[in-house]
Order: structure tokens, then sequence, then C-alpha cells
């Protein structure tokens, strides 16, 4: 019988301890401390000879420190002898350094691709990549969960089937995604679409579609500083909506976000939990929804070799 | 003609700006900002297509970030056409995690290594590494250079040659080293023998050779928390040394180091500045030698193609 293992390193240890008692396995024992200059140091507890084993951890900020926590306990399972190294990473940091924007710019997000494998991954499952071609940036298999179906949960609750709705993506990047939603929710989709008339002018944002008296539900992967969105929501209702939500799988919500979120026209902000907000001093309009099942899911499935993308897709 | 290019990073620039004046020649642009979360952003300004590029980072603490600013950076250089990718770092983080002391611990050196190495690193130019092994971790060229021969200039005054000189190895590990500056000062050495006589009884320093009289000269490759060397110079002392001197290549210095040193018998800690220690609190004691002259040479011997061994060792 191959074993399996479940190791939680710092980024997210509630969503790991969720993840644990959906499998009905407890977490594996690992010391990861710092020493005096700051240097990482792990070792892992109980013998994994020949397991199968699972990380989870989100390379969120401090995203160099998640990280590299995650790179050299990589090592130390290699070095245990272990069957294979799955990563399990609700949310994939440096995923927008994903091509040259400009010359001599680095692709930081095939490095970490990189950086893991050479490492000894052997495995990731992850969530709502921000461009799905970093699959392709991989030569180990890579499981991509989507957000949509578990947000789209959130909206299919008899108060929002009596509401007219429209799914709205926020730039031309997110369609693929704000359709899925919409198909979900049998409502049309519109499109926001940003211009710069002129250099040195600041931009318009044209809405592409119908939002004219009904309620919005704008959809990201990431919301960052929320600067996009929160514009994004007044021009909705500058175009004569009715009340606007939000929703993201990833909650970044560095910088400004909070107060953004606060002060703007959306009514509810629906996050994932791929980043711990615990311990933050987090919007009221934020309502977090937890992936632990279907990681949890996801997991079971690989170690069982059945089909993952039949599930959630 | 091949160009040759120098690039600093963050994590020791007032060396950096001395190894460019040496050489002649000015750094070259580079940015590297932040974004609001926290991932780190790399842009280099200048075509660098063909180019023999030299990149001066030491992984010194903040050990992630400046490991990680590196590999971002090797990357980008990488993706703009360079030639060659030499990285020259005059501290090596990580060196200490050199093997598996316990069952189970990673071996982060070596994650080092490959880290630099699958992100498009092409040659190390590095100084004193822990373990003359981690070399071998690496199958790209890589030049150490010694720390000795420039802290024993220190020492070669009319002052200290009037003296009774023993230059004495902090541990069994450093022996070699000490010799080296043994050879140089034409001096003896002594060897700090630490044992345990038994479980749960404070460790006991023996000193193997003699150190009676005489001016005792500490030598070691990391000064970090300085508990070893001042514990080592107050055995010293009171085995009838009439005064301690210590040296060291890598100035890390963390925690309680600097009120350690200032309440020893260290008389003088000679050290190098492979680790940058401006904007700190520093002892007075810390003499601060420059490491820019011999990295300076060994670039422009590389770059020729002659041999930089020959000129350190
Ligand atoms: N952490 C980050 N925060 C903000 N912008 C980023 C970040 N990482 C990459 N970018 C930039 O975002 C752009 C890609 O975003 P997108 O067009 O949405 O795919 C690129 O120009 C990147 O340089
Ligand atoms: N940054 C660090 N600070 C203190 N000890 C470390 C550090 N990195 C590794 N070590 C430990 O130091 C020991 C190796 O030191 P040494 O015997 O001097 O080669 C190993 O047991 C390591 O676990």
């Amino acid at each position: 019988e191959r074993e399996i293992r479940l190791f939680s390193l710092n980024s997210n240890r509630p969503l790991a301890e969720e993840i644990a008692k959906e499998i009905g396995i407890p977490l594996s024992d690992c010391q990861v401390k710092r020493f005096s200059d700051g240097e990482l140091y792990i070792n892992i507890e109980e013998s994994v000879r020949g397991d199968d084993v699972y990380i989870i951890q989100s390379t969120s900020s401090p995203v160099n420190e998640t990280l590299m926590e995650l790179l050299v306990m990589i090592d130390a399972l290699k070095r245990a002898s272990v069957r294979t190294i799955n990563v399990v990473m609700p949310y994939y940091g440096y995923a927008r350094q994903d091509r040259k924007a400009r010359s001599r710019e680095p692709i930081t997000a095939k490095l970490v691709a990189d950086l893991l494998t050479v490492a000894g991954a052997t495995r990731l499952i992850t969530m709502d990549l921000h461009a799905a071609q970093i699959q392709g940036f991989f030569n180990i298999p890579v499981d991509q969960l989507l957000g949509v179906p578990l947000i789209s949960t959130y909206f299919e609750t008899d108060e929002f089937k009596a509401k007219d709705i429209v799914v709205v993506s926020p730039d031309h990047g997110g369609v693929t995604r704000a359709r899925k939603l919409a198909e979900r929710l049998k409502a049309p989709i519109a499109i926001i679409d940003k211009r710069r008339p002129e250099a040195n002018v600041a931009e318009v944002m044209n809405i592409v579609g119908s939002v004219e008296g009904k309620t919005a539900i704008l959809i990201d992967d990431i919301i960052d500083t929320a600067g996009t969105i929160t514009l994004a929501a007044d021009a909705i209702v500058q175009a004569g909506a009715k009340e606007v939500y939000a929703s993201c799988t990833h909650p970044v919500l560095s910088g400004p976000a909070m107060e953004r979120i606060d002060n703007s026209s959306i009514k509810e902000l629906v996050v994932l939990n791929t980043i711990d907000l615990e311990g933050r001093e987090c919007s009221s309009k934020i309502k977090q929804m937890s992936v632990a099942r279907l990681l949890g899911e996801a997991i079971m499935r690989v170690h069982e070799h059945k089909s993952v993308s039949t599930l959630f897709d």
C-alpha cells in the first residue's frame, strides 16, 4: 500500500488543516525554523521513505520566503527517499510575470517552474493560474483547478435567482473565466474595455454589453491592489447597474486594497482562501469561501490515479 | 571583442562600486523594484546581447531575498542573449547546510547550486566556501578565492613582527585555514578542542598547542553569532596568552554578535567586506578590509582566460 502524507509549511496552515480534516488524515510533522542569521532550517520529524507526499504551500507574500521554504522542503523530502513529491500550491506566486512585456525582462513564472522541478517536485496541483500557458512551463504533470464552480455556488441561491444578473469581466484577458461563470448562472456577460484615448490622458472605461438595471457580478483571478476591480465597479454603476458584486480566486489584497474596496461601490467581494487572510484587517465586504474540499478531493483523486479534470472543469 | 559588463544587485552595492572602480568600467544599469505585493521585478536597462556579464551579489541576510534577486536577474540576462553569466558571490549563503547532519535534513548548499545553474549561471566566483566540497555541488566552473592572503597582510606589519605570534583555529574544521595563515606569518598553530565530557554538562575548551605569553590570532571563515570565537578567545586568555586578535572572511555577525565581541577579550576583529556592514551598528573593535582588488583582479583574469588559482592560493 502506498502511504499518503500531508505536510503544511507556513503560508497557509489554516487551509492545510482543513484539507487534512477533509481527507481524514493528520498533517505530518516537520520542523521549520530559522537560524540566527535568517537562514531556513527544515527537518522532517518522521520517516517518509517510499511515501507519496503532498506539500501544501501557497507562494503568497512574503513570496521569496514562502518559495524558498517550499524548495528547501522539497530538497529534504527528496533526500528522505519519498516516492513522489506533489506540490499543492493553491496560489502560484509570480504568475503575472509570465512573458516578456518589455525587452530584457525575466519570465519569473517560468523560473519558478524550473526551480520547483530541479528541487525535485514531481507534480503540481494549483488553482487558477494567471495564464493557462504556465502549465506548459513545466515538464511534470500540472493539475489546475478552477475557482469558478465554487464561486458560482455563492450566487446560485434563491436570492440571486430572483435577480437580473450580468457577469462582467474587468478586462479582455478574463473573458473565458467570466463566460464560465455566466454559463453556470445562465446570465449574459459584459466586458470592460479600458482604453487610453491619447497618451498622457486618463484611461476611459467603456462597457461592452448591457448592465443597466442589472445586478453585476465582476469576476477576476487575482485581486491585488484592487485598482482595476474598484474602477470597474464604479464604471458599471455609472452605466446604470442596480448593484455590483465582485469575486476572485486569489485575494492578494496588497497596499491600498482594503481601503479601496471599503470605499468602492462593490456590495460584497467573494474570495477563496487560496491565500490566508487570518490576522489581517479585512473589509467587512469580504466573504471568504474554502477550497479545502476541492483540494482534498483533488489530492485523493490524484493519489488514486483518477481524473481530476472531469471533477472541477 | 567580447564586451565585459558588471551589474550590482542590492546586497553589497558599496563593494560592487569599488570593484567597478578597480576594473575601470562603470556598473551597468538595471532596475530592481518590488510590486505592491512584494514580488520582485527586474529590467535590464541597456542591451547586453553577446556580452560577458558579471553579477555581483552576496547571498547574505535577508538570504532568501538576495538569492531570489540573483535568480531573477540571471533569468533576465539569459533571455537577453548574453554570452556568459558569471556570478560573483563574495559570500555564499546556506553554505553551512552542506551535508545531512541528521536524517531527513535538506542539503541547502547543493539546492542553491542547482537553483543558480538552472536559472542560467555559467560560472561562480566566490570566496571561502564553508566547505571546499561545495565546489563539487556545481557542474559549472567555480573559482574559490581565499581570504587568508588578504587577512595575513593586516598582521605582516613591523608591529606584529615584533610579537610572539600563534595562530589559533577555533575548531578542527578550520585547521587548514589556520595553517595557511601561520605559514605566511611564520608562526606556530594551536587548535581549540571543544569537548562535552558528559551529556548535559557544559563544553570544555582544551587548547592543543601552546599560547602562553603569546599574541594569539584566531581565524575562522564565518563569524555569525560570535559564540564560538568569543569563548575561544576567553579560553586562550585563561591559558595565559598575552592578547587575542580574531579574524574571518565573512562577517555575518547576527543576533548577539556585536555585544559578545564588545564584551569579549578580543582586542581587534579583522573582517573582509564580503558582507556589507554599512548602516549597521558595529563594534569599534572591528577592522574591515576590502576584497575589491582581489575580486576585480579575478574578474579580469577570468575574462582574459588567465589562471585565477595561482594568484590567490
Ligand atoms: N506582482 C505583480 N504586481 C503587479 N504587476 C505585476 C506583478 N507581476 C507582474 N506584473 C506585471 O503585470 C503585467 C502582466 O499582467 P497581465 O497583463 O494582467 O497578464 C506584466 O507587465 C508584469 O510586468
Ligand atoms: N545559518 C546557520 N546558522 C547556524 N547553524 C547553521 C546554519 N546553517 C547550517 N547550520 C548548521 O551548522 C552545522 C554545520 O556547521 P559546521 O559543523 O561548522 O560545518 C549543521 O549542523 C547545520 O545544520
